[in-house]
């Protein structure tokens, strides 16, 4: 617990962009719950000292190499032998074995890491491990609760991988508080389902993340189907605040026709974006974007660019954090935003890498990946 | 859940000593489950299957080798090649290359399996994986709650390793049901101390299994020490029945001079047992074992042996299950239990191997390990 209280301290302090090494946390069982909280490269004797105590490292729990009948590991020096072999070899070699068989759990746990937060499973990873022993998980319990608010600050907005419960915990998770919190902008809903860890979701929201892509044991699928109307509504509201409802006149929703799942919307004759397949969301053409922003309170899910930068965004460049003059703190990773000058007019849309809050830590980092420009890109123009 | 059911049913059906193979079973994070209801072996084509589809498996879930960027695994596949260098091969070694790795997969998860079973974690192996899919802790959250008994049947008496919390199903794991339902056995207990897992515990059992033994997240130890009498009158209850507290008369202990823990039992001036370091159980003495047998009922805890094969094991030998004409059906593995001839004399004292309950399904097989025995072996009278 202090550990982790310490570590997210100190990560507050930091910049962002400031790599956070934490010394000293040994057993590669931690290393996805410390790298969740911000750590962002370790060191530790751990394994040679494991090593030395005659210890070998699994990521289910640490056994004694005497109590070892088969080594339940691949790694070069497991493939090699047998643990009978190992045990009638001198003790320094015993050692050795042993501590370059730790070193291989290690790394390989430090890669899966690096896995699972590019594919957006981190806090799943973190939620296994912390079954490694009673004390992890009150670790992460304690985080969970005691930190929601650091944590949700750098929480993606959405993800590509479904939100798997696995205990009590699940309920405190960064992701799950922060959806909460936003379901409280989308108002004037009839229609409900009910989930374990959101209580009453409008029905609208029923595809979209997390709600569409919470897998809770023993939860079934809501049984009843949005209408257009209750679809555009509540995720416009959620996705933009409960001014947003007001951004279209007459939205419909085009939906698969072999599917059945909705895709793109229009407002009359005109398309206005479209609803992602994958998370729910409402991705907004240019002309959506422009008819939220007569609708949005300044700034909300606005990037402002600096007047030199304009163009530059205006024609499909990604967005760096040095071209912000303003934003909307609220903004979040993988979020979909709308750029526009400092006279409100559209430039771009598309989807941010970093928080709102992280324009200022960064001095030079790409934030904002566009997706629509409204002139044509440089080549194109030549 | 229907697997689990099936799967249950069949082994009850089944006598224990017959090996379950379940066949169709894929994904090696649900092999620690099916093992723990009771399948000896496993084969499917999944491994094969996957790895037609591009499918890479991780015991943390499975992956397309199209989306990895690194291999978060040591296997002998692995640590030849990039993922950059794999995609890049003909289309059938690609499978080749997935094959061979998720069939490695498959084989380091049976060889973890039974290391769990040897070190006697396998429920917190299984709990573990069940974090692989919420799917996967529905069935067991299911399993627990519908088959108890049969559950709590085969499972060992006490383990060597603790007990660990590692979410709301933990409440209902066959050792905790067990526990529970054992604590009726003690009466006229004045201190308790209170558990997450337990309730209310009474305090003589501050060290036994499970008790001592269970990790719950911000469960703090028990601030008070048992008494003497507390501990006798507890572990015997617990372990013998409420007429086992009629055993000793003037019952004493005899503590550790280094760490105070409980050790030595004395009846007066007479050695009656021990309570054991890692377990906190009672281990009777042959004399502490004769004055058990004349208070509890028959065949309470006892392993009647017929006639012919008296002599043997009053002299030493591991009781097998032919030798038994009688027992206590309650009996369950790892368990203290003694020994008697058909006139109820003690012959010996030791460990169980199996269920009471499964001395007719083995027709030949090692039932008891005999610690303590009344005649000198064979060899020694030699």
């Amino acid at each position: 617990n202090i550990q982790a209280e310490y570590l997210i301290r100190v990560r507050e302090l930091l910049p962002s962009g400031k790599p956070l090494h934490f010394w000293g946390i040994g057993h590669p069982s931690t290393f996805a719950f410390f790298v969740a909280l911000g750590a962002d490269s370790f060191d530790s004797a751990a394994y040679a000292l494991f090593a030395e105590d005659g210890r070998y490292m699994t990521i289910e729990g640490t056994m004694y190499l005497k109590d070892l009948e088969e080594f339940p590991c691949d790694c070069p020096e497991c493939s090699r032998y047998t643990p009978k072999e190992v045990k009638s070899m001198p003790q320094e070699e015993i050692m050795r074995f042993l501590a370059r068989h730790n070193l291989h759990v290690c790394v390989r746990e430090i890669k899966k890491v690096r896995e699972a937060i590019r594919g957006g499973w981190l806090w799943e990873l973190v939620q296994m491990r912390a079954r490694y022993h009673p004390k992890l998980l009150e670790a992460l319990i304690f985080t969970f609760k005691h930190f929601k608010d650091e944590l949700e600050k750098r929480e993606p907005f959405s993800k590509k991988s479904g939100l798997f419960y696995s205990g009590e915990e699940t309920k405190e998770r960064p992701e799950v508080y922060r959806a909460k919190k936003m379901l409280r902008r989308v108002i004037k809903v009839k229609r409900f389902f009910s989930t374990v860890l959101y209580d009453q979701v409008p029905i609208g929201l029923r595809y979209t993340y997390p709600f569409g892509q919470t897998h809770v044991p023993g939860e079934a699928e809501p049984e009843e189907e949005p209408t257009d109307e209750e679809l555009i509504s509540h995720i416009l509201q959620y996705q933009f605040g409960p001014e947003a409802v007001n951004a279209f006149e007459n939205p419909i929703v085009i939906r698969s026709k072999s599917t059945g799942m909705p895709r793109q919307v229009f407002d009359g004759e005109e398309r206005v974006g479209m609803i992602r397949h994958y998370d729910g969301m409402f991705v907004p053409s240019l002309e959506g974007a422009r008819k939220l922003v007569r609708v949005l309170p300044y700034p909300r899910s606005r990037v402002v660019i600096k007047r030199r930068f304009a163009e530059t965004v205006a024609r499909g460049t990604t967005v760096f954090t040095h071209f912000i003059e303003d934003i909307d703190p609220e903004i979040r990773p993988y979020q979909e935003v709308i750029a526009v000058d400092d006279s409100d007019s559209v430039l771009a849309v598309g989807k941010t890498i970093l928080s709102g809050l992280e324009v200022e830590e960064f001095e030079n980092h790409p934030f904002m990946k566009v997706r629509h420009h409204v002139l044509p890109r440089e080549s194109e123009t030549n």
